[in-house]
């Protein structure tokens, strides 16, 4: 009999083929596109939703009450929208400690509040012990699509320029540092935080900002991935450009990890217009979320994604293919 | 250590404590209703959220998936919305059958038709063996508001009249009955539907329809209260007008249950205005979801929630307190 595999949670080819063939086939309408972070429905609105199970609840940098309400700001943000309103729903286990799920609501509204979004209705299911490893949230919102903005995976086209906020794999690093009890010094923190606010800037260059995503299962390759199919373009990336932290990029080399593969939860990619790819890059550099934003390649008509490497060479970027970290949002 | 119990999950009044004292204390802005069943927002919008962690999957007369889109259609539907957008979430416990996955997003899909509402948007997490039982799914759903509607758990007035839409804790004694192995000759079938074309026929009435709740959680009790609560009234429902089925009611006093008490799925309870209960009772009746529809009782200023029994004899009907049976949606 088949089953459904940890890989098929990841965030690669397997989770693709797994909401192709089973949900994207099912709910098969005008409005759903397996590909988009978000919906579009009544003309101006987005509507996305995603659980949380990141292990552990409490992670350096953050916790799942501030990731939920990231994740779901970010899913909104990712389509030019404004997020405005979030619903949050806890399935804690029987005998969870009180004063975790109090800290961890209070994150969740902590969040909200610098995000500037709110949480306007709420559920709760109490399962018993054994039947949910201590809390799951999930949290669904609602976003106003920004006037004039045009944002999907699919806009991408040769001569655009690619940029990213910030460095990359500090979210998956630090889960898996917490979960392993690895001591890294200075410690690796979670990069998780709202990018709603940088976008509202990003959106002042209106059409120019053509694709905009976080990169979060599956890392950057995975979105690079994603924009390279669903825009029907190639995509080359220059290793000596992408920011990564020193200490991330040491444990990454020590684990044999590819930190294009790691998640990411306060970083987006955007595809921008190469006229306005400077001024995009200042913006994200203005923004406390994006200093260490960069230029970090182009998109080209060869439908390949490759990196320029440090010595030289040309290669093609691995497709994320399963579980790289199981739980880390 | 303080710890969440069962019983905070179960629709009575620990659940209502926990939302007060955690999630309502917290999330405190001009939208959230801690006791209404969807917040307001954008003028006319609803936005709500419902996690299902049902315990079978599949029991007699529905499934996970059903329940999920009906949860969902039901609570737009109780703010005197129409139901539109669905988003889903999944998270599957590695191991779990493919097969199964698909007999349940094929029985959302099937339900959402029927309702007439969309399925957007979705996310699928997989969680290690052991970390989730089998499958839990999020519905958040978005609706509009009738022209004219205005419905609230606070709007019900001495004089207004009670009635429910048919038979009562079907839902609760399916799940037993499955849970526990139990046979009954006819089968105790649940009564997962939804409810949002009764509604919109209703809506018809206007402002006369002034509260509408599906007896989930907590059963018919609990909304009795509720409404008392809210709007600062009593309640007087007749123990000979209530619909329960034989063999529910059997059920009921073999294992010393209250079927005021038991879970529905696809019933709801509405307070209307005395001068269009009859015609409010038609609609119901004329309903495919609502042939066993009544008036069961009225609205009066005493702040007593009160059953008069076949004896006579009038009680306080208990409020649930906690779980009578964890998992039942």
């Amino acid at each position: 009999m088949e089953r459904v595999l940890l890989s098929h949670g990841g965030g690669g080819t397997m989770m693709e083929k797994l909401i192709e063939e089973v949900f994207a086939k099912a709910f098969n309408n005008e409005y759903i596109d397996a590909m988009e972070d978000a919906a579009l429905i009544l003309g101006n609105l987005t509507f996305t939703t995603d659980s949380f199970t990141v292990k552990p609840l409490f992670f350096p940098g953050g916790d799942i009450g501030k990731l939920a309400v990231c994740g779901t700001v970010n899913d909104a943000s990712m389509r030019g929208a404004k997020p405005l309103f979030l619903t949050s729903a806890f399935i804690i286990e029987e005998g969870f400690s009180l004063e975790e799920l109090r800290k961890i609501v209070e994150s969740m509204e902590d969040t909200a509040k610098k995000a500037g979004v709110k949480i306007v209705a709420g559920d709760t299911k109490v399962v018993e012990k054994g039947s949910v490893d201590k809390v799951f949230i999930n949290t669904s919102g609602i976003g106003m699509v920004y006037e004039g903005a045009n944002v999907s995976i699919k806009n991408a086209r040769p001569g655009d320029v690619v940029l990213i906020s910030g460095t990359i794999g500090d979210h998956g690093m630090a889960i898996m540092s917490a979960r392993e009890e690895l001591q890294f010094d200075p410690p690796i923190l979670s990069d998780v935080s709202p990018l709603n606010k940088m976008i509202e800037k990003l959106m002042t260059l209106g059409k120019a900002v053509k694709v905009l995503r976080d990169p979060t299962r599956g890392g950057v390759a995975e979105v690079l991935y994603e924009i390279s199919k669903m825009s029907g373009v190639g995509i080359k990336i220059y290793e000596d450009k992408l920011p990564v932290k020193e200490s991330v990029k040491s444990a990454c080399d020590l684990m044999g990890f590819d930190f294009l593969h790691l998640a990411n939860e306060g970083k987006l990619i955007a595809v921008v217009d190469r006229k306005y790819a400077e001024e995009a890059l200042e913006i994200m550099k203005s923004d406390k979320y994006g200093k260490d934003a960069a230029i970090i390649g182009e998109v080209n008509d060869s439908k390949l994604v490759t990196i320029n490497t440090v010595y030289g060479t040309s290669r093609i970027i691995d497709r994320p293919i399963g579980e790289l970290l199981p739980r880390i949002c």
